[in-house]
């Protein structure tokens, strides 16, 4: 499949204005960079000027301000990135799989398959389940009782799904993620001579899923100990996430790799978690926090902004020192205060001697 | 199935003593915020006060020192938490899937499955695998050859068990999780033209997990290299946690997600490691020690007690300020002590003319 | 199945020289600590003398100048722990699987196995998939359409493998790994109303992995936005390594886990990255770097060596007076100037007295 359009097509579809020939044709997207003759690529900040000047590119995405940049073909917009995203959704439609029950699934009579569904070999659609139009499983998902599956998702191989998880409307997970998976809650006890244990606490929540969100690969979702765990509108979340139970993700939320989010904790809509970045129970975090990657967050954080905890690496001989001075930072502290006080008695000394005089 | 217990009869199961009417019927728990009539909620610290005073609960599990908190019917227990747990597991018996074995299951014809067992969908279970009694094996599982898998050890859908691995009773792997995986081993060789590469080592241990032990979504455990890993009773690891080889985790020990825990390491008894905490190789940690979240052990900790290793978040721009003044801590600490001994000069100087007058 | 070898019957395979006994039978390897009668062990770190001396193994590898410390019979070498790997090797075949298709597997007709390749049950082949020779695919994998396998390679039970990914040959992929998943990107645009929501950018690259490459349980690498991730030859990812797109990763490059590299990262060849380090997009790291366990690095590094980034940790309490410090840090080092030009005057006036004098 081949698609051809020309940028005035593009703008009839997508808006935004022409400058330059309109007939240009554009058959795929491409970066500055590596772009070839017949691709279009984006351009929204200036330190790629270098590379739109030398790019191989049939024509360029542009804000207004940068449209004296190039002389190539252009379609001017307000948010070039966007604009890129959308028409290179253009030219790489979703791939559709083929729509019917593969033979090797095995589907619970109680459940109903539309016949615009594509399911999967060997996947495994338990009682009492409920699945919308549209929607593709992928092969060997395992997708337990109880759970609801909106239109038009998209579950890719290997995905699992708990008994009684709801899971919105154009939703797309990915390979190897699990939701809905008991939370990790344990009571500790003592047997009658003492010797501690831990005391499973039964998870009777459930994992609900908006619409339009993304869940990576191998990601996993707890479901809640008593009420729910909630992920809002428009929430992506990349690959290895952790979200434990009883957390709420605001609309709108993306969320890097490897990061963890521990239980209970609520994160507000637009948020940005950097990779690796990790999230305390039971604390808050305001809508429109931006957290660096890597920077793990211990109390709530009331106020929009961009939040950093990380240590600066060093050569490795150079960060021995700097360990040892941190581990002495106390002393350190301590020693200033005793330097400030000297200093006092030694000004009063000199004051002393100076009016003596 | 709905179950409704008076206190009396919870108390006549579970010990404990009924403050108010023991007449009260109970048929769930739920949290002091959201429970509703007919639900018990806990109450083990004062700071939910408030909560317990606006609780619609109909009844609570409390302290002795406690009771007095609430006119609600109660009951009085030294471990509210605990006895919680217990109730919950009553009000919410662990779902039990029909046994047999089903008709996609590829099992080994030299494995014996007794007939109180569940083997769902698709799953796979090779030679010579020694399977208990009241086993359930979840859709899409794979029991590779020479494994063993203890009496009421429950696999949910999508365990991978490899080869010669041993699983005590009952235990429980969650979706995802891989056991007996090889270990990371490999030396580095040179070809005879000094070109470096790795030559992997044979990892011939096995994984060994003993009894009541809990394994999170997308964990993972390593084999041993020669000789075997090794999870001691009732350990409870949360998703996505990293057990390399030969590491050997002492009983009742609690892993939360994301946690990695290097080859050879030797963790304690009665452990806590905190989420995404990390822990060196070949080290070792005594028994009851809590690690915090986030916090990287790099040198073995030989006296029970609490360990941290943060750097506390701020905001961007104030970190970027830090995090110079720690790339600079060496200098300001030499700057430190050249101000220690101007100092002991200006004192000198100061001396000498006071005595001069 | 038992092998057994004599010291010179190994070194006429793997070189090196005798040294004692020459007619001594080995049949397996061992540790130092606790190998038994039969078995060969290395010894290549003098903190180890003491196993050394203490060994019940029947033989040693060791270096020309540790011979002296043994009179154990032994095989002489310059790198005794990769002798160790391929004697281990010797001794620890490869499992063969039994060749031929399970008659449950799923594969596409346009697909040709050959008759040396193991295709185990439930595993799922779409179209256009390549397969070289002597291929094992373990239960439950999903090779997505377009895909290439190359010659001698493995998959372990229960791998993705998404649409038109290029293994190599002799790679080794282990279990509820994931190659090829859409990396995360995404435009943040707006609806008319000025809502912010996010618009997925088509993940159109590809994952290519070069020859043997070894890939840990539940590692996760996305293919490309528009270029492709590239894995180049001999690496070896450990378990629960994220790779994000547009990565390249350099030759014998080795990445120990719960590792995460960020998007259109360049790593090196030969490079050593500890469990749980981080790795900013758009970054590059030379060859022959090491990076620290737990490290964050966030800008690019050109020169070989060794980098670390963690905070040393310490007993709870006093940690919170290093992270009060920490945080205060500006201020200490604001009051260090301070400090600094109260000394200047206090210096200038001792040297006005003393000249007054």
């Amino acid at each position: 499949m081949s698609i051809s359009l020309s940028l005035l097509e593009i703008t009839q579809q997508l808006g935004g204005s022409v400058s330059g020939s309109s007939a240009t044709l554009i058959n795929r997207v491409g970066s500055l960079a590596f772009a070839q003759h017949g691709a279009i690529s984006f351009f929204s900040d200036t330190k790629y000027t270098t590379q739109l000047h030398a790019t191989e590119s049939s024509a360029v995405i542009v804000k207004p301000e940068h449209a004296s940049l190039t002389n190539l073909p252009k379609i001017i917009t307000d948010n070039p990135y966007a604009y890129f995203a959308k028409l290179s959704q253009l030219f790489n439609p979703d791939y559709v799989a083929a729509v019917g029950i593969h033979s090797t699934a095995v589907i619970d009579e109680s459940v109903q398959v539309l016949v615009d569904c594509s399911i999967g070999p060997s996947v495994v659609i338990e009682a009492n389940v409920t699945l919308g139009k549209n929607i593709t499983i992928g092969a060997g998902c395992v997708i337990e009782r109880n759970s609801v599956i909106g239109d038009n998702t998209k579950l890719e191989a290997n995905v699992t799904i708990k008994h009684g998880s709801q899971i919105g409307q154009n939703c797309h997970l990915y390979s190897g993620c699990v939701i809905g998976n008991d939370g990790f809650g344990y009571a500790e006890a003592a047997t009658s001579d003492n010797q501690k244990y831990w005391v499973k606490i039964p998870q009777i929540g459930r994992v609900i899923i908006h619409n339009h969100v993304d869940i990576g690969a191998n990601t996993t979702i707890d479901r809640g100990a008593i009420d729910d765990t909630i992920i809002e509108d428009g929430v992506k979340l990349d690959n290895l996430v952790q979200i434990a139970h009883n957390c709420r993700i605001g609309a709108h939320t993306v969320i890097a790799g490897c990061v963890g989010i521990a239980g209970s904790a609520i994160i507000g809509k637009h948020c940005k978690i950097g990779g690796a970045a990790m999230i305390l129970g039971h604390l808050s975090i305001a809508d429109n926090v931006t957290i660096s990657p890597g920077s793990m967050i211990m109390r709530s954080i009331h106020k929009s902004g961009t939040y950093t905890a990380l240590m600066p690496f060093q050569e490795h001989e150079a960060w021995l020192k700097t360990a040892a001075n941190i581990r002495h930072l106390s002393q350190l502290t301590d020693k200033m205060g005793q330097l400030t006080d000297k200093i006092k008695v030694l000004e009063e000394a000199i004051e002393k001697l100076t009016s003596q005089r």
